[in-house]
C-alpha cells in the first residue's frame, strides 16, 4: 500500500535577506507548504539583503525566487532609500525611527497579492515582528488583519468564494525566540543579512537598530551570533 | 485689504492615462487641491496610455507628474501584461474577464499611499467606477473603503493622528455622466487613451471592453466621440 499524497499547497512569502524573513520562509517549508519566495528592490540601500535573500531561497527550499523591481526610491523619504538621511547608530530611540519607509509593508504585501492570485496561492507569508522590532507601523497585528480584509475584497479570487489569508507567524515572538525556532528549523543564521547598512558582502555595521536588535537577540537566546561584523558592534 | 491666502491642500491622483482618471483628476483640480499625479508603469501593453497620462497631467494641472515602474509583468497572469493572452474584442461577457490584472489597484494605491506620506498628502484620489466598468473586483467601494481602512493603520502618519482618505468621486457615475461632468470641467478627451490595445500613437481598436464601454458613454451622453479609431468601431 503505496501513502497517500497529499496535495502541495503553494504560498508566497516575503524574502528579504534579513533573520526574520529566513525563519519564516523555514516555518512555511515546514508546514508543508510549496513557498514561492518574493523579494522587492525598492531601492534600499543595503543590497546585501537581496543576494541573501536569493542563496536562502535556496538553502532553505523554496519552489522559486522572484524580485520584483519597483522605483519607490525616487520620492525619497527614508534612509534606507535616500542616502542623504543617516541611518541612526546611537541606539533605538522612542518613536519611529526615520529608516521607516512609507508604505513599504502595504506595497511588499500588495505585489505577493498579486502573485499569489496568479499561483493559485490562498496563503501569503510575511516577517513582520512586534516585539523586538523598530516600531514602524506597518508591522503591528492590527495593520496585518486589515490588509486580509482588503485582500478578501481585492481579488478575482475573493470574489469566487476563496479566502486569502496572511499570515505572520513570528509577530509575537520575541527575537531570541525567532531566533531559537529558525535553528531548531535548521536556519543558517550566517546566510541572513539585517544591516540597514551592510557591505556589499554582508558584512554588518554593528551600531543601526537592525543590527543592536539582532545581536541583543543572539546573547538573549544564549547562542553563538554569526554575523561577519565590521568592527566591534555596539554594546 | 488683501485676499486671505488660504493652504493649498496636496493631493494624490491616480492618473492611468484615461478617460475616468483623466475626470477625476480635473476634478481634483477644481476642488482647490495641489494635484500630485501618479502613475504605474506595471508592463501594460497599452503604452500610449503612459504618454496620454504625461500631457493630461500638465494640460490639466497637476503640480507634477511621476511614474512609477514595477516589473510586475514578469508574473503574467493578464491579457493586459501578457502578450499571449489575446484582448477579446467580442463585446463585454459576464464575469470577470481575461483583462483582469491580480492586485493592480491595490498595487497602486499602495504605491499612491506611501508618496501621499513623503509628501504629507492627506488625500488619494483613484478613478475607479462601478456602474460602466468591467467588473473588476478591485473598482467597487467596499474594496476602496477597506484600503483606506487599511491605509490608516499602515502608516507613520495615521499613527500620529492624521487620517488619511481614499477618494473615488466617480465610482457611482455612468460612463456618460463622467463625460459630462468632465467637459464641464474643461477636459479634453480626445487627449485620453482608454484602448486596451492603442496603437502607440494612441489610436483605439474600437472592439475592446474599454472602447465599447467609452463609446457608448459619448452616444448616451450625447457628444460627439473624440476618439481615433484605426478602423471603424463595434457597435
Amino acid at each position: 500500500m503505496s501513502a497517500p499524497v497529499l496535495p502541495v499547497r503553494p504560498a508566497v512569502v516575503l524574502l528579504s535577506g534579513g533573520l526574520d524573513s529566513a525563519t519564516v520562509l523555514a516555518i512555511v517549508k515546514a508546514g508543508g507548504f510549496a513557498p514561492h519566495a518574493l523579494s522587492v528592490d525598492y531601492g534600499q540601500r543595503h543590497r546585501a539583503e537581496l543576494a541573501a535573500a536569493a542563496r536562502l531561497a535556496g538553502v532553505l527550499g523554496a519552489v522559486e525566487h522572484r524580485v520584483v523591481t519597483v522605483d519607490f526610491g525616487q520620492f525619497g523619504g527614508s534612509a534606507l532609500t535616500d542616502a542623504s538621511i543617516a541611518v541612526p547608530a546611537d541606539g533605538i530611540a522612542p518613536g519611529i525611527p526615520v529608516t521607516y519607509v512609507p508604505a513599504r509593508n502595504t506595497l511588499m504585501l500588495a505585489l505577493a497579492l498579486g502573485w499569489a492570485e496568479i499561483l493559485g496561492a490562498d496563503d501569503i507569508f510575511i516577517g513582520v515582528n512586534a516585539v523586538d522590532y523598530s516600531g514602524y507601523p506597518d508591522c503591528r497585528p492590527q495593520f496585518v488583519q486589515a490588509f486580509e480584509a482588503m485582500a478578501n475584497l481585492a481579488t478575482k479570487a475573493a470574489v469566487e468564494g476563496r479566502r486569502l489569508r496572511v499570515h505572520a507567524p513570528i509577530v509575537n515572538l520575541d527575537k531570541a525566540q525567532i531566533i531559537a525556532l529558525g535553528l531548531s528549523l535548521g536556519v543558517d543564521y550566517a546566510q541572513t543579512v539585517s544591516c540597514y547598512q551592510a557591505d556589499a558582502d554582508g558584512s554588518a555595521c554593528g551600531r543601526c537598530d537592525a543590527c543592536r536588535l539582532r545581536r541583543d537577540g543572539f546573547v538573549r537566546a544564549g547562542v553563538a551570533d554569526p554575523t561577519r561584523y565590521r568592527e566591534t558592534p555596539a554594546g
